[in-house]
């Protein structure tokens, strides 16, 4: 994508390299993993930004969290942002290319059931 | 608060432990931390919430985040939410009464600079 | 709040009469009741606009709908836009000053039990 | 769609048809057809939920609303939710898969002129 | 795409252009590029609202705004909007059809490197 | 304000000077007015951020823009925003604090009548 939007926009990537990478993520006092999941929560509430919860669900996973866990992650936002933002993060969690070790989130018998 | 709310509406602070807490905050899959941040994301990215925020700041309190932890939390969500809604969080965050260990979260001195 | 207003923007407090209430308001199609209960829905979903949340409450009741049907269009809210915008929309109807009938809102023991 | 859903996040539908369903819709105190005013409303203003709104169009007719009262609760929504969302919502309505009676929504000749 | 939504609701396309085009685009006070300029803030603010932005890219350049000033404004609603918003702004600009004059906005060898 | 967070994140003060300043206002390609119009309509539109609406209010008039531009642009904000997010970027515009040759802002009597 960062190709593409370069032909638009040349600086815009690198503003995102520099400021969203160099600047936030990379700072310490929180590791990446708990990262992500603030970033899942923001993306999730903000709504229409699909490409880039597609793309934070794979940072996600890169940074150890478990399928399992994102998942959860997008449930918990339920309360907050409500069930329509979740059902369109889900239907991006399911619709995805999938990454090395990926499909264990769309396949719901590797998840044990959570009631009952 | 949920006392002020039950007048208004009796069975708001039901569902909100029902569901909030009873269905989506004590599923397994992600620990009580990693919930905290993805809510943290996601009432910075939805505005306008504060009292929201500032319990939820002493929720990840709570959840065992350090103060730094929550301090980070809050900046992370600057690329995907932009400065006002942080500058917003992090008023919340300076301003809220402290609960017992909070003061470490508003007082720079505590914590080391981190650009040097 | 139009005479304030009308000191910065003299033509906002006409515009809105004009476009809101003259031209869709008026509309026939839907009667007041449900063009206020629409109203709520965006008012609460949007977000931070508690002063024009507060006048439409006080519209809903002017077109004739029950402080209970007031009450449950808030809590319909819940699943759509969460729990904090429904929490902020509850505030505002538990403080806003009270037009004549308005009082059996905040007052628990005006509303049946509903669970129980 | 609740089992595309299911594969990714299995609980989902669960708690959507519990929480949202078996706790809120069906609450006393406002009629179905005012409870899907109030979340054709929300949705609106929310944007970004199309695959809600179509649904709850849908819920809107099944609630009894007419058609034409869909139409102008989402022009009612142009004052709040301005007039983006309200096409986005429009475009929503007319590209709809039609259950019975729906035709009528989308036939400009069935609807009476509304200003001459 | 305004027939389109005629057949849906008829009025929409009237209310658009006497409310949006008659009484505010046209107000004196501010030109139409410097109009457009908010516009285009508020849509890249607002998110979801692709084919509306898209029309008031070409607005813009109607207005006359450079295509280096439209790419500008995008990329100006950054810290305000976020990454993910001016992503997807940023994707219309680059694939919507072209208006003569229109294809140097998405040529990045017509817009001078910015940083070095 | 810049102090006070300090207290609670004191990088997020030099990330806001460096990026949104640094690396975004000081760029080529559009004048400080047009970014400075830009970020009202985003900041109007995003809604719930009101120190930051008004602190740019001052910087659209420091950059040069007269002040019944700052109000026309608000209103421009008016179809894509909605009435309520316009009606609060009002009151803010007239209740800030004001730097010299703000007053104008908020004198109706400074403004020729728009409308006859």
């Amino acid at each position: 994508m960062y190709e593409a939007l370069a032909d638009t926009a040349p600086d815009l990537p690198r503003l995102a390299v520099e400021f969203a990478y160099g600047d936030i993520h990379t700072r310490p006092g929180l590791d990446a993993a708990g990262r992500e999941l603030v970033t899942l929560g923001a993306l999730i509430a903000l709504g229409g930004v699909e490409p880039r919860l597609e793309a934070h669900i794979g940072s996600a996973l890169n940074a150890g969290l478990e399928p399992r866990e994102v998942v959860e992650a997008i449930l918990q936002a339920l309360p907050y942002a409500g069930f329509p933002r979740v059902f369109a993060a889900t239907a991006v969690a399911g619709g995805t290319s999938q990454p090395p070790g990926w499909g264990r989130v769309f396949e719901a018998r590797d998840l044990l059931p959570v009631t009952g």
